[in-house]
């Protein structure tokens, strides 16, 4: 099936053969992952959009810094007017951070006639109005789904899904580096030494005050009820407390009144107006939020027709920023006079495979005679299948008895087979129950 | 600031002054709430938009049906041509359900060059190849985020957001009928009387079959693999089990084993293809499906750059459908030439209230002498500023002691000022450790 020809506003037209030039700012962990991601799914994203796209040029302070070998020639440059005036990048990627000359060079880049793409949620939380304001003024886009917990897509759920919902709150847990800590000290271990920990394993950088402090919370927060609320809210409206000067104390006392201790960001609508803020917050064991462990992300959103919609996620990473980007660089591209998502995109004709032929786990149970030897027998037809037993319980009653085994993953069509002969000895009767067990998650 | 026009391709540009019209089949429960919805939510739609969105005519089979006297005049049609050939309705919400004549209708209206949002997942999982080629051949959308799990956002999710990223799993809890009848025999009711309870409270329909069958998990799981592993996956590729035959004691036998039973559905990317069903399933009880309970919904994602994201919610209701449908309408028309979600849309300017002035519940920690009295003087002062207390912990060591409060929800300006005069007793040794506590949810 043939894309259709659709007539295209200001950026290239996705059907042309020539491919779709991308520009990134900065290539640290998330650029060189933006380019590696997309040379990866070349095809795919080629089919989705009708064209190729190729990262053109990518901006770094330094040429000469070692990179390895793996860089083709003429991407790297530290010139920023090789983007801004390269005719043949429609969109570009900042993914360098940093408030200036980061907010500038955006500015340029608008009044360039390109979009913009951004994972800065320090500058989006300080100067989006203007940023926002020049986007429009140019005719251009600024998506930012990669500025607020990576690789979970609430920016675009709450921009375009609920868009004429009316949220009435957020609340989430946005800081990986602070839920990994407050993870470690709910099993006793205190701040200090948790730290040290977290920046052994890399959770934690070497600097920590902007995760610990709640500023790195308080940006997200700010981005997250501006576009839940259509209502500016900057960084410096969110007050906000962090964990650095929570005791594992509290943390103890809060495990035995039933609450999980983590750095809650709220932003809820009341009558007045809106509130917003960070805090290490009690949360009752019962809630969505309480089991969202280690270093993921959580974001609840409530509203009257939506109910309560929760995202969770990986909220940091390079690959998984580099993911939110870009859905974003797709979206700039996509809705460019096309209507994003075209068509069905059911490009590939993948084969279907019977779950004979994978690895699953099962739950097994068999109404068996309550004698010596039962659990032997049936324990070596599985093993004549090379299916292994992870646990067994069995409950006699009257001569009979419940035998009720799991077995370890194994192929499947083994398993049956396995099944079907035990169904058939003299010590069975009726029908075995076989259930999946959801073992490799 | 006032948005800017943008070249509109093919519907009617929304800065026009004239309402964007919208045509629905179907005005039951899901119907009437995207009427009801749209018109409540008018100005920020139009806002969101350029211009407002209108519901024109909605098509009903019995005219003569008593359906409340809210309905304004000219609204219901039992005449299919009247929305097929009405020039002002650029979009059309199909919300009727039903394979035939749906079918033939959608591919009128495609026809006749109008974009389709459907919340059909029984109509795609079986014809999604013809519906979305006739789309694509006329230039038109088809888009179906009500088609599965409601309000919750995965088609966009998995179509959009990770449309680069190489999915490799979709699991989930997708029906909520089976979700919420495992919840209640896990609590030790069997079937039968949980299907009759069930029924009682409208959780599940006179004609459970649908549902405790697997056959309506199995639609969505198609729809899902489709979208996700890009390749065709009808509901007849869909091997599917139910919770029918499911017996009570292997729900209790699996709870002893430390698992939970959901009905699960699976596609999941295999070196040689895809594997895709539904069955009862033991999901561990560490899994983030496990703790998903009652009539809520969740789509678990894996992939290499995403790691893994959740998304957890209502799976059904008017108005949670009516959402999805709203969405999606939202973004047919903000994708045809605009580039949505256009600017950062606030337009509201709501003013920031403090914490205190707002109700929390909160969490104190005092270092206080183990003598008589103590506590009376300490919830004395609370009760003076009417902040009442659900729960104390004291732990006494050598003559003085941790008394930990946790207070019902009240006013925070009020427990502040109460929580300083307490710091300010002879009885108190340094500050009191002061947190907030998730009450409210």
């Amino acid at each position: 099936m043939t894309p259709k020809r659709y007539p295209t506003a200001r950026l290239p037209n996705p059907m042309a053969a020539d491919p779709i030039g991308i520009g990134l700012l900065g290539y640290g962990t998330v650029g060189s992952a933006v380019d590696r991601l997309l040379s990866a799914r070349r095809d795919d994203v080629a089919r989705v959009l009708g064209a190729p796209v190729e990262v053109r040029r990518a901006l770094v302070r330094d040429l000469g810094r070692p990179r390895g070998d793996a860089i083709r020639d003429g991407l790297l440059t530290d010139d920023f007017a090789a983007i801004r005036d390269d005719a043949s990048i429609a969109v570009v990627a900042e993914v360098m951070g940093g408030v200036e000359p980061t907010r500038g060079w955006m500015l340029e880049l608008f009044a360039a006639g390109k979009s913009v793409v951004t994972a800065n949620k320090q500058l989006l939380a300080r100067h989006g109005a203007e940023l926002f304001a020049a986007a429009e003024e140019h005719g251009v886009q600024l998506r930012f789904e990669a500025s607020v917990c990576a690789a979970i897509p609430v920016v675009k759920v709450l921009r375009e899904s609920m868009v004429a919902s009316e949220v009435t709150a957020v609340l989430g847990i946005v800081n990986g580096t602070t839920n990994y800590m407050l993870s470690a000290m709910a099993a006793g271990a205190d701040y200090a030494a948790v730290l040290a920990e977290a920046q052994r394993l890399g959770y934690a950088e070497a600097d920590p005050t902007e995760d610990v402090t709640g500023a790195d919370a308080a940006a997200k927060i700010a981005i997250l009820a501006s576009i839940a609320f259509h209502t500016r809210v900057t960084i410096a409206d969110v007050p906000h407390e962090g964990i650095d000067r929570l005791d594992s104390l509290d943390v103890a006392f809060a495990d035995d009144l039933g609450y999980s201790v983590k750095l809650i960001g709220q932003a809820r609508r009341v009558e007045q107006g809106v509130v917003v803020g960070v805090a290490p917050t009690l949360v009752p064991r019962a809630h969505g939020l309480s089991a969202v462990n280690g270093s993921f992300n959580a974001v609840m959103l409530r509203g009257d027709a939506i109910r309560e919609v929760t995202l969770v996620g990986p909220g940091a990473g390079g690959d998984e920023t580099a993911s939110a980007v870009i859905g974003d660089l797709m979206g700039v591209l996509g809705t460019s006079g096309t209507g994003f998502p075209r068509g069905d995109g059911l490009f590939r004709d993948l084969p279907l495979v019977a779950a004979d032929d994978v690895v699953s786990a099962l739950y097994l149970r068999l109404d068996v005679r309550d004698e010596p030897g039962v659990l032997a027998r049936i324990a070596s037809v599985l093993a004549d299948e090379r299916v292994s037993i992870d646990s067994v319980v069995q409950r006699a009653e009257g001569g009979r008895a419940q035998l009720v085994i799991v077995t370890h993953p194994a192929s499947e069509g083994a398993a049956r087979r396995a099944i079907a002969t035990i169904a058939g000895l003299d010590i069975c009767e009726g029908d075995p129950v076989v259930l999946r067990v959801l073992a490799d998650g």
